[in-house]
C-alpha cells in the first residue's frame, strides 16, 4: 500500500506516536473509497447498547445480525467499522482483514441513572480481535467527567504502547449543562479541544449549533469576532480548536432523516474542513440498497463531486 | 465425543473464541439427554444465597445437601449444574467429571439494601473446581449496573483467556424500573442484547411479558409492527435481539408451580426458538422422583416429543 | 499424630481443599482434650478491639497480658486460640507450636459509626506467625455486607492457596435488621448458610432464638413444619443449613454469666449437633482457676460426660 | 554545559535526589537567557484545558497551533515550557531537545462541578516525550485535597525514581475557603509549605495579597511581627515558608494586563527573592512580537537590569 | 554498640519481628542521652503540615529551615527525629547517620473538611532516606477510621518486611466523639490498645484526662476499681492497656507552655511507667538555647535525676 502525500502529511502530525499506531491510522485513512484523500466515513454500531435493540434495528431487521454491519461497511467502501465487544466478536473471524475495526471500549444505556458509561472491553480485546483502534466516549461537564478522563488516560496509554490508534467520542453532557449547552459551539469546541489534549488521534463530536453558551466564552468569541454564522464557519472553528487542524476530527450525522438535509449538513462539514463523518442510524435503519446509495453520495460529497 | 452438526453450527457462531472455550461450550451442549440437539436444560442452585436456606430447601429437606443437586442433575440427564462457590466445593471431587459445572461468581441476598451483588468467587476458583463456565448476574437499570458490567468485563476477559465459557444472567432491576418494567418485552430484549454485547456465550433471561415499558421503545415496536402477542413471538424477538440467534439464550422457569402451566410455557420457549431452560426451584423443591419426572417431560418438549 | 476416624470423616467433607488446608483443619481438630472427637472449644480474644481494653480485661487484670491467653488456652486443653494481629505477634514466638492459632483478619470497635470492620492483617501475617487458620467477620444485612464478602473472597482464596483454613464469624447486623432479627433463627441459619456458600471451613454464629423474622421465611418454616421449639432443634436446623452437616459450625457463648445457664446452653448446642463452642469473655473475665474449671466442664459436656 | 556556582548551590539543596533528577533541574536552570542565574521564566499553556480554547487562543489565533508555543518559548529564551499531554505530543518530535518541557499530569475544566482535577497523563508519558519534569496541581482546602495529595505522592515517587523533576502548582481552593482566602498570605504560604513537604522540587503559587485569613494564623503573624505590608515582604515570607529558601518557588503572572503593572509586580517578586515567574495568558494572548518584547523585559528584571 | 540489658528486655517483647526491625528499634533506644535506659525523647516536626508554617515557626524563625531541627535533635541528644517527606528530604544527606529518623507517612492540615489524613510518603521513601521507622496517625472514632487502619495495615506489613519499625500516633477524633471524649482515659487507653493490636512497635498518645467518657466503659472502670485519680495512675493504666507493658508508649507534650507545668506532667508520665515523650512545639518554638536547656531537664526527669 502506497501512502498518499495527503495521508503522509496527516500522519506527520502525530509526531510522538510509534510506527505501529501510525500504521493503524494509515490503515483507516487508506481504506475504502475515500482511501488516500484524508477524508473518512466510519460506520458506528453501538446504538443497540445506547438505545436498545428494537429502537435501533426494528426499522431494518436484517441489522439485528452483526454480520450485516461488517458487510455493509465493506460494500459501501467505508474507512472503518466501530462497535462494542460482542458485535465485533461475532464477526471478527469471518471478516478478518476485510475492513479496519474500532473496538468501542465503553457504553451507556437508556436505563441509566447517571451520566457515565461502563468500560466493557479492554485494549487486549482490541488486539485479539485485530482492531486498528480503540474507541472511548467522554462526557465533558458530567459529574463523572474526571473519572472518565482518567479511564481513557489509562486505556490510551496502553493502546499507544501496543500500536493502536485512539478514537475519542467527546459529548458534553450532565452537570451544569442543559440541552442547548450540549451542542453549543463554544462547548463543542471545548469538548473537541479536551479530547485533543487527552491525546486522541481521531476526535468525534456533534456538529455545533450557532449558540454560545458560557458567558465568559461568549464574550471572548464576540471580542475576537469569531464567525459562527454558518455550519462551515463553525466547523472551521472546531478544526482550529483541535490543534489548528493537526488532529483528525469527524462529525456524527445527528438525527436528521431527510436525505437532502443530511447532504446539506455534510457539505457544511466538508466546507469547514472536517475530516469526515461517522454515521450510524442514518445508515443501518434504511434498507441496504438505500443505505449504500446514501453512503455513495456522502462519499461523493467528500470527494468534492457533489 | 463426536460433535453433532447442530452443535458445530452453534460453536461456529463463537468465532472469536479460543478452542478451550469452544470445547467447554461443547461439553455442555453435548452432555445429557439433550446432548447434541443444541438445546439445554441447566440446574441452577443459588436460591440458598438469594432467598435463604429454609425458603429454598425446607420443602424438600434432602436438598440441604450439596450432593443432592449434583446427583439430581446427573440422574436427570441435564446439560450442566450451576451454583455458588461453597456448593460446588462441597461436591466437586465426588462428582468430578460427571457433569459440566458453572461456578456462579456473584450473589445477592434478601437482606440487601441495594440492587447489587457481591462477587464471591473467582475465575481461578472455577479452574480449580473443574468448571466448564463462570456465571455472573447483571442488573441492567440498577444504580450499580455499570460497576457490575465492569466486574464481568474483567472476569469474562480472564475466563476467555483460560478457556472457560461465560454465562450471563441479565435481570433488569432497580433505578427507574418498576415491577412491570423488569419483565417487559422491550426491557428483557434490551437486557439480553446488552449481555450479548458484553461478550456472553450463554445468556439467561426471564420469559418476557406482553408489555412495552419504555415510551420510545414502544413507539419503535409499534412502528415496525413487531409481533408481541404470544410467548413464542416474544421469545423469537429476544433471540433476534441476541445477534439474530448467534448466541445461546436460555430462560428461567419463573415461579410457576402448576406443572401444566410450566410445560405450556416451555413449549412457548421452544416454539420461539429458545435454546433451553434453566430451572431451579421448580426442580429441587419437589420430591426427587417427581422432579426427575418433570425434567424428563421438559426434555421431551425440547426434543419435540411433546 | 494418628487422625481418628471421626476427624477423617469430617476432613473428607472438605473435598476441594488442598492437603495443606486439611492438615491445618486436622491440627485444630486433633488438638487438646477434645482432640479426635470432632468437637472443638476455641478461645477468641478480640474483645479488646471490639469493646475496649478495660471493659474486656479490667475484671481480671492478668488478661491485659497477651501471654495470659495463650497459656490459658494451652492449659485448658482447648483446640485453638484466635486473636487480632498484635495479640498474636506478642506471643507467637514464645508459644510457637504449642497451640493452633487463628489470626483474626478484621475487627470493629465500639466508636464506629457504621456496620463494617477494618481489615487489619493479612494472609501473609498468618503464615509468618505460624497460624493454622484465618478468621474473618461478615455482617450479613449491613449496608457494607457485599464489600465484606468481597474482602473475604480475596482473603479466603489466598488462604486456601497457601494451605490455611478459613474461619468465618457470620453476624447479621445493620441494614433492615433490628435486634430481634439479628439472632432470629431464620436469619441465623441464613447467615450460616451464606458463610458456607462463601467457602468457609469453620463457621461461627450465635445460638439462635425462637424467632422467625422474615415474613417469607416464616411462611416457609411453618409450611414445612420445621421444629424451632428448643435450642437443640434450632441448632439442628442451623447444621442442616450449613450443607447438611458438611461444614464445622461452632457457637459463641453469648453474654450468659451464670454458669448453670451456660452449661445448659452448651448441652443444647451439643444435643443439636454443634461442633463446639467459641467462648471468650466468659473465659478470660474469670480468675484463671475458675476459668479452667469452667472449661473443663464445657469440655466434659462435649465429651458427653455431663 | 558548565553549571554555574549559583545553580550548583541550588542543586545542593536537593540533597536526597538522584543525579538524574538533579540533571533535569540543571537543564531547566541552565537553559535560556536566565540560564545559570538561578532565576527562571516558564511558559505554561494549560489554559485551553482550564478555560477552553476560544477564551485562551481567540485573542491571538496563531496560538491555536501547539507549535506556536514551543517556538515562542524557544525564541524568547525561556527556561522551560509546560503543557498537557496532547499539546506536547503535537510538538515533541519537531522540537526535541530544543527546550526543557514539563508535562502537566492533571487538569481541570470550567464545566467542572467539583474542586478536583483529572489525572490525564503519566510519568511514562513524560519519559517518552523527553520531558525534564512532571507538573501537578493540588487544591489545598478542597474536599478532594487529600486524594490529590495521594495522587502526587504516587506520581512524584515514580518521577523521582526515573530521574525527573517535580513541579507542583499549589492553589488553595474549595472547602471552607472563600475568594479572599484563596490568595491570602497565610493560606498561600501554607499552600507553598505543603507542596514542599510533599516533596516538590519547584513550587508554583500565586502572589499573595496582604490578607491574613485564618484567625489562629493571623494571631501568630501579629504576635511574631511578620512584615506583610509589601509584595516583596510577602514573597520573602513565602520563600521562608518553603524551607527557608531551600526550594525553588515561581509565581504566576495573575490576570494583570497592564504591562507596567505586570513589571511592577515582577520587581516585587524579584525583590522578595522569588526564583522567577510562570506566565501564560499574558504571553500567548498578545501578538508574538509584543510577547517577545514583554518577556525580554521580564527577563531583564530578573537580571536586575530594570 | 553493646545493647543494654534493659533495652534487650524491651526488644524481647517484639518476638515476632525480624532482626532488621529489632535493630532499628535498638538504634532508637540506644541513641542519645537516654540511650540504653529504655526511655526515649523524640522530636516531631509535622506541625507545619498540621497547622501551617507561620503558626509553627514564626515564634522562632530559624525553625523554618529543615536543618535546624536535625541539628537541634542531635545537639539535645534525643533518640529520634520524626517529620514528613519534604522535611527529611531536605536534610537526609547532610545528617545521614547522625540521628535515627522517622518518616511520617500521613498528614492532615487545618483547612481540612473531614477527619482523615493524606498518605504523603511511602515505605520506599523511608528506606531511600535511611529512616529507622515509619510514622502513621490513626483517628479512632472518625468516619474514616477503618480506611486509615487499612492503610497502616498495608504500610506496616511492608515496613516490617523490610526491617523498619512502626510508630503509630493514635488520636481519637471525629464521629461520635466530643472534645472531652478525645482525651478521656477510657478512650485514650482504647486508642492505645488498638494501635497495639494493629501491630505498632511504638505508640504515641496524648496524656489522658480524668474523664471516663463511654458509659459502658465507665461502669467497667468503676466496678473494677481502677485508680484514675492521678496522671501517674492513668499512665499506668495506659501501659497496661498496651499489652501490659510489652509495647513502647510515648506521650505528646500537649500545649503546655509553662515550663514547670511541663516538667510536672513529665514526672507524672515517668512515674506511670511511660517510655518517654515526643515533644514538638514546646521545643522548636523556643530559642535554641532555651530549648536545649528544657530538653536537658526533661531527659533528667527520665533519668530520675529530677
Amino acid at each position: 500500500m502506497k501512502i498518499t502525500r495527503t495521508v503522509k502529511k496527516i500522519l506527520d502530525n502525530y509526531e510522538s506516536d510509534c510506527p505501529g499506531t501510525k500504521a493503524n491510522l494509515a490503515r483507516m485513512l487508506m481504506h475504502g473509497k475515500l482511501g488516500g484523500t484524508g477524508k473518512m466515513v466510519i460506520l458506528p454500531v453501538d446504538q443497540g447498547f445506547e438505545h436498545g435493540p428494537a429502537r435501533s434495528f426494528a426499522p431494518n431487521p436484517d441489522a439485528y445480525d452483526p454480520h450485516y454491519h461488517y458487510q455493509l461497511a465493506i460494500d459501501a467502501g467505508l474507512n472503518a467499522y466501530a462497535a462494542p465487544l460482542g458485535m465485533l466478536e461475532a464477526g471478527a473471524d469471518t471478516f478478518a482483514g476485510a475492513i479496519p475495526t474500532i473496538l468501542k471500549l465503553n457504553s451507556a444505556n437508556s436505563l441509566s441513572t447517571n451520566k457515565d458509561q461502563a468500560v466493557t472491553a479492554t485494549v487486549h480485546d482490541a488486539l485479539r480481535l485485530g482492531c486498528a483502534a480503540i474507541g472511548f466516549t467522554i462526557y465533558p461537564g458530567s459529574e463523572d467527567q474526571y473519572a472518565m478522563m482518567e479511564e481513557i488516560r489509562e486505556l490510551a496509554e496502553e493502546a499507544k504502547s501496543v500500536g493502536l490508534a485512539v478514537v475519542m467520542w467527546s459529548y458534553p453532557r450532565g452537570g451544569k449543562l442543559d440541552k442547548a449547552g450540549e451542542t453549543a459551539l463554544d462547548v463543542c469546541a471545548y469538548a473537541a479541544h479536551m479530547a485533543a489534549l487527552l491525546g486522541a488521534h481521531i476526535i468525534k463530536v456533534k456538529p455545533p449549533t450557532n449558540v454560545l453558551w458560557q458567558a465568559e466564552a461568549k464574550a471572548a468569541y464576540e471580542k475576537a469576532g469569531v464567525d459562527t454564522s454558518t455550519l462551515a464557519a463553525r466547523i472551521k472553528h472546531v478544526m482550529q480548536a483541535t490543534f489548528n487542524g493537526r488532529r483528525i476530527v469527524v462529525f456524527s450525522g445527528g438525527e436528521a432523516k431527510d436525505l437532502e438535509g443530511l447532504f446539506t449538513e455534510i457539505r457544511g462539514l466538508r466546507d469547514g474542513g472536517a475530516n469526515g463523518s461517522i454515521i450510524g442510524r442514518n445508515t443501518f435503519q434504511r434498507p441496504r440498497e438505500q443505505a449504500l446509495d446514501m453512503l455513495e453520495k456522502i462519499i461523493g460529497i467528500y470527494q468534492n463531486k457533489m
